[in-house]
């Protein structure tokens, strides 16, 4: 995994708000234990600063191979490991869950979710790029399925 | 991942010698990023102590199932962020170029592996458990394939 997308969501009487999105990005001559070591600390410093109450990170599908497997968890590692040290829960969604929980369908495309995001979060913008978007998506998933109040998203 | 082995080798006038060994366990009742956290903290510590010059891990069969690959990832993924944070080289080799440097042949079984590591490190008694015996055979493997003179080594 080269990059990482970010999402903050909060909720208040019923009224869901996105308060920060972003992606955190490696640059591909760095060595991997590297990129993976600028994706921890920018997540760790992402939790600091926006107090998240809890955090969710998408799951992979189980049709995917090996390898690709292999790195998705090599990064979910750190990720768990931040919330580890940081005493955050962290709950997992496959995608279908997620896009499920934003669009009402679980197989809307990536435009298709950017556009739910935007709508649900009451958000001038589609939410960009699609790593962003899909962040605030998890977030918003974890929301509604735990009646939370402020949480954190992680993509695939 | 629920517990990982540990191993340091040293070389020294084509002289190989077991520093240290020992099995990092976590206990089963532990949420399991906690249990990640457990096992960086314990190779973090073990870096500090015993200053290997590089680090090898042993890389997962690639005929394992997705879900195995995704939990071996996520604890790879805490060991390169250790590598990461501390400035060593992490090498990979898979399981049967560990045997082979070993024992001479790519399918011997875990006790055949425990004898010849006490063999070639020249110990009094075989290392025990697996997982230490393993975690010296990783080391050794990483010392003969780069000529180096102090490696840590960690099985899957």
């Amino acid at each position: 995994m080269a990059s990482m997308g970010l999402g903050l969501v909060s909720e208040k009487g019923g009224r869901y708000e996105a308060l920060h999105w972003e992606v955190v990005r490696t640059a591909k001559e760095v060595p991997f234990p590297k990129r993976l070591m600028q994706l921890h600390d920018a997540l760790m410093s992402a939790i600091a600063r926006l107090h998240p109450g809890s955090m969710a990170m998408e799951k992979l599908f189980f049709s995917r191979n090996v390898r690709t497997a292999m790195s998705v968890g090599q990064a979910q590692g750190i990720i768990l490991l931040a919330a580890a040290k940081t005493g955050l829960e962290v709950a997992e969604y496959n995608p279908m869950e997620v896009k499920q929980s934003v669009t009402g369908s679980g197989i809307a495309d990536k435009k298709a979710v950017a556009l739910m995001v935007q709508r649900v979060l009451g958000m001038d913008e589609m939410p960009r790029p699609d790593d962003a978007a899909d962040a605030l998506a998890v977030a918003y998933c974890q929301l509604v399925s735990t009646r939370g109040s402020r949480a954190g998203g992680i993509p695939r």
